[in-house]
């Protein structure tokens, strides 16, 4: 802690800790969300049958993206696939969004059309519609604000908070796949043409560009009691199981020889004499699904996974929390797993 | 229209027609919302008894506010305020918001705490509940995005759309008492203390900085089928009647006596040697209402508006679209009355 927390400078502070010190300035009596600040998303309810998701997103240019590796479509695409994740982390059906711009000077029409025709890519297969917005020039960067809403059966609404003591921890699909396609779109400098790329790079670079969001699976684990907890990864396995963590008041034990990893990212990384590990334990913006299993549920969530062909992978259990996040590690060692992911002013 | 639209910059082009070219690019069917894109919110279909109205804003530093005018608790209440405003306008009781907040490095926690200070203040009075949002770090200025949602009953959604011929028109409170406050800040460089400040000073400069949403009128409004259109008066009487006008597919005749200004304005105008009419029909950022009443419905709508003791102005009535819109002087002369409020991109 600063020595002076009053004027303390925010990029002292973590996102996590500032989050933690607004919602008591507003009232908590009146209108009450199921489900409020700190979680992917907060519901509202509606009816017995139906509740609304509804989540914001911030991205920022040279934080979030940059227009050297992504085009404007890119941009777009990505954008929308986030927030989508954000109502898959949930187990919701995404049903419309709103849209805040701040363009800077330099953009053309050209490139607002081309923003919008990605965002839309993503949105099409669940018809998610545009609802609204605001637009604006700005002095300086792009600023893109998404609200996306959602419905959700109110039954089994996937939250961080819930994960119990020998729960099986999962992750869809591989990790750290986008992280690699971020390492060389950095050595470009450019978006580059995808007919020019190898099969490698053309994977790695549409997994950070144009990443899928779970939709499916958010709703496989909203459909029974399986899931304790679900969270999107966004931040990197190793911080976003922290957050899971601490909203569960448990610890965890994963294996790294159980993390899911591609043959394409293994192999960049092996041309680049990094360690894939670091990238699918630290590395952003995956969109997969992080979640937690009950025991007496995995066999049959198991089943329907592999029948809906969704790619899953178990890569640990939940442990009492004062065990803290642990990896075991190939030769058998265990060693505290520390975060190194992405975190707002921390950098 | 410049000569190659394609690679048009956005800053020939209006924000209304910006809008107006993107819902096409999203699908339309599926999930669909009673009023969309181009009102001051979108009305979510929930039950017949009660729908969801939502808005998005996005405030960007030295754009649509100046740290040199406006303290961060000023920042903070004055958002929520134009949110607030944005849900009276369509009749709606307020319930919740997410706030999306990109912080430049020069910013403290101190800073940031005023920030939501000033911000609580304008909600506590309808309980209104903080649900989420998201922070990050800006490299450059302060951006805040706002997303506001309220309860609606279906029967009585105000909307821009319904002005019909012989409509009278109306507006809330007195007008250009905003722009007269800014002028003044402008002036001053910094933000002043409210203890140095003349009576008058103090009003003008409170009107700009901490306007209130006429919640209570917006509902007042929705109570009866009264309004025929209602919106929020944001960018200037003269800019926002032709946006009700374009949406209601109508003209308008406005009377410059009866517009309705302070005399606190009036005595600051007189000061300066400026003109009060040009304040009150191009100043923005009152957050009074705008509304079109059917004449049937005068007498009882004001008798209503008295007894809760809601100030409110008789200024016009509408007229057929080929009229335009025009405003009659105090010499009884009619002239076309042209917007010189705010337009993004057009300045």
């Amino acid at each position: 802690m600063p020595a002076n927390p009053r004027s303390a400078r925010l990029s002292n502070l973590g996102e996590f800790q500032l989050i933690q010190s607004i919602p008591r300035q507003f009232t908590t009596q009146g209108f009450r969300p199921t489900v409020g600040i700190g979680d992917d998303a907060a519901v509202l309810p509606l009816s017995p049958e139906q509740h609304f998701v509804i989540s914001t997103d911030l991205l920022i240019e040279d934080i979030h993206f940059n227009r050297k590796t992504a085009t404007l479509y890119d941009i777009g695409y990505k954008a929308a696939a986030a927030n989508l994740s954000d109502i898959a982390a949930m187990g919701g059906t995404p049903t419309g969004m709103f849209v805040a711009i701040a363009l800077p000077p330099s953009l053309t029409k050209q490139d607002w059309q081309e923003f919008y025709r990605g965002l839309a890519v993503p949105c099409k297969p669940y018809k998610v519609q545009l609802l609204g917005g605001d637009t604006c020039s700005s002095l300086t960067s792009l600023f893109i604000t998404i609200t996306i809403i959602g419905l959700v059966k109110p039954q089994h609404i996937l939250t961080r908070e819930g994960a119990k003591i020998e729960d099986l921890i999962y992750v869809s699909g591989t990790l750290g796949d986008s992280a690699a396609g971020l390492a060389y779109l950095k050595k470009l400098r450019r978006p580059p043409k995808p007919s020019v790329l190898t099969k490698t790079m053309k994977y790695l670079v549409q997994r950070h560009l144009q990443p899928t969001a779970r939709i499916a699976l958010g709703q496989l684990l909203a459909s029974q009691p399986y899931a304790s907890t679900t969270m999107d990864l966004s931040d990197g396995l190793s911080g976003d199981l922290k957050h899971l963590c601490q909203h569960s008041h448990v610890g965890a034990l994963i294996e790294s020889r159980e993390i899911p990893m591609s043959q394409h990212m293994q192999h960049y990384a092996k041309r680049l004499q990094a360690n894939p590990l670091d990238w699918s334990l630290h590395g952003g913006e995956d969109y997969e699904l992080l979640f937690t299993i009950p025991p007496k549920w995995q066999q049959e969530f198991e089943m329907k996974a592999k029948k809906q062909r969704i790619p899953i992978t178990k890569i640990g259990a939940i442990q009492p929390k004062g065990f803290g996040i642990r990896i075991e590690q190939s030769n058998g060692r265990q060693k505290r797993l520390y975060p190194k992911g992405y975190e707002h002013f921390a950098q």
